[in-house]
């Protein structure tokens, strides 16, 4: 596969850094009592290079696709609920509808491959962006889920995309029923995981459920056993989404944005990311851990500290957008408090 | 001491329950998916006593007082610093002052005994309530924090203000030098734990200081064996801000307001009122975990559920405030997502 990996620079700046950490021990607060806040604050001050960061223009991008993994009963919802949940993105009655209505946070949903026509009804939606590949990934339990060329034009897509989005911070959000499966591949395969440790209940399966997923995946697994470099694996056990949402996220750490990571399964696409190129985990924060299991070893192999717990399983970028006021008090506190310099406040006597 | 606890109907309707718990599980979502924003949801319905609850008029109070503990040494900052930074969160200058402002909640300060006369340079500032019954609370090693009438006046003085506020949700907050020390001897003493496993580092003792710290208000304990009760208790080991706020709470309860506590002082101000009206505890949302020892016990105590974990230790009602726009999402989720029965969405197959 060919695949230009673009240049993303590590955030890494030691004046920089101590001089957010300066302007941060200088607020009228003891030294590091807004906890993650504050570290927040200087990941956000680092990607946008600046001691006083401004967050614009967040973009919260919901990329949808659909698995032919399902066939194998590997989820709790039929694969049409992908097709009509994009529609109730566009309709406004989705929690990430409302979420980021809430937040003033901009939302479009990417098709990267649902297997649905929207043209009819959504053609000229200015929410929907058509980046379809595909009507769907195909089964990985007979076949890659992607071609090579699949896979590169849906990388490419979800660059070209964020060249053209405004603002500095994107938001990730996806789709797709039966994504968790592909997330756990990926996962599985490219930390060296055993899939049970990876495989979850997703929107909703028992335990049975759960047993049987682990299963196809294993077999999956063995399918593919030759699909170790990042981008082999991507296309072997991927998703059409999760290959356009590396693509985006790859591009906007070159253009360095804020990349604010939602759960699972966009953990996953940065867990990509990072194996093409590492300096990409300088520009995430992520938002929360999730209720999906292995999720926190995820997190934990990106060296990742979420933001929230609230237990949420959900997707749709749900989690960064409840996530994303606690960016903006970050950039607050950092740009509007008074420093001990500023004003009469004694500090601490230790 | 004669203190009228005001009435407060517990919040517990079956009807409501299940109607919102039907609302939620008909959310185009899988049910449960949004783990503690659902829960939030339901307990502010019940609150509100609405499906469909509307949150008006986010209030904010930092109730600010003084501690004569403080002569031995248990606090990393000098006493001056409570008028300062009451100072601060007028000029706009501290955590709480940008973070009430970038949500839309807004601040007052009350002064419930700071040693410090306010009235020269703030006597008219809009944000500034004058409930000051005295110039702080006495040295509790050496005499009761408050005498009862103080104590009762502290909160009478805490009714008396909510009853004065608009809106439907009382945000909790409070700046006090030494009142870590205040909460971790009423948390000690009305929960019957060892003051070791309450008391923590305030804002920023080094572990010599901790146990300096212990050793004082064990010595509390012993001085004030027979203050038993809660509120002879909270005079004799509280401080006039905490006893402002426990008014304040039992007022709010009593007027079916959202209390939104902040961290471990403010949860001694809810444990307080608690053990005078237990229904209380229906009407608080509990926004953070602080990094403060003790306070997962207390909460624990309380049964409360915190949203946020952000190793948070500053007070002021920092917490509180980073934690309401997660209360706008759980209305916002039952207010205006669809429903499987508005639209096409299939339900899971389970």
């Amino acid at each position: 596969m060919t695949f230009a990996v673009p240049a993303i620079a590590p955030t890494a700046n030691a004046t920089l850094d101590a001089a957010l950490q300066h302007a941060l021990d200088n607020k009228t607060k003891p030294r590091g009592s807004l906890g993650k806040i504050e570290s927040t604050a200087k990941r956000i001050g680092l990607i946008l290079n600046s001691t006083t960061p401004q967050l614009r223009d967040p973009q919260q991008l919901v990329f949808a696709g659909d698995h032919g993994i399902t066939a194998h009963g590997v989820s709790a919802f039929p694969s049409e609920v992908t097709w009509q949940m994009v529609a109730n993105f566009l309709g406004g009655g989705a929690a990430i509808s409302v979420l980021s209505k809430l937040h003033g946070i901009a939302l479009s949903v990417v098709d990267c491959g649902v297997n649905f026509d929207f043209t009819p009804d959504f053609g000229n939606h200015p929410q929907l962006i058509d980046c379809k590949v595909a009507m769907g990934a195909a089964d990985s339990l007979t076949q890659a889920a992607m071609t090579h060329k699949q896979c590169e034009t849906a990388l490419n897509n979800g660059m070209d995309l964020v060249k053209k989005l405004p603002g500095n911070v994107l938001l990730l959000g996806e789709m797709g029923i039966g994504n968790t499966s592909a997330a756990a591949l990926l996962f599985a395969r490219l930390l060296d995981m055993d899939i049970a440790a990876c495989t979850g209940a997703g929107t909703g399966l028992d335990n049975a459920g759960v047993q049987r997923k682990t299963d196809v995946l294993r077999r999956v697994l063995e399918r593919h056993a030759d699909a170790t470099t990042p981008l082999d694996a991507l296309a072997a056990l991927g998703g059409l989404e999760i290959a356009t949402m590396t693509g985006a996220v790859l591009q906007a750490a070159a253009e360095r944005r804020v990349v604010l990571v939602d759960g699972f399964i966009t953990s996953s696409a940065v867990l990509v990311a990072s194996k093409l190129c590492p300096a990409v985990l300088d520009y995430c924060v992520f938002s929360h851990l999730s209720h999906e299991q292995g999720h926190r070893a995820m997190l934990d192999a990106l060296r990742a500290d979420p933001l929230l717990q609230l237990d949420l399983r959900l997707g749709e970028g749900s989690g960064a957008a409840l996530a994303w006021p606690l960016l903006q008090a970050a950039c607050a506190i950092l740009n509007d408090m008074a420093s001990f310099d500023d004003v009469g406040v004694a500090r601490d006597t230790a």
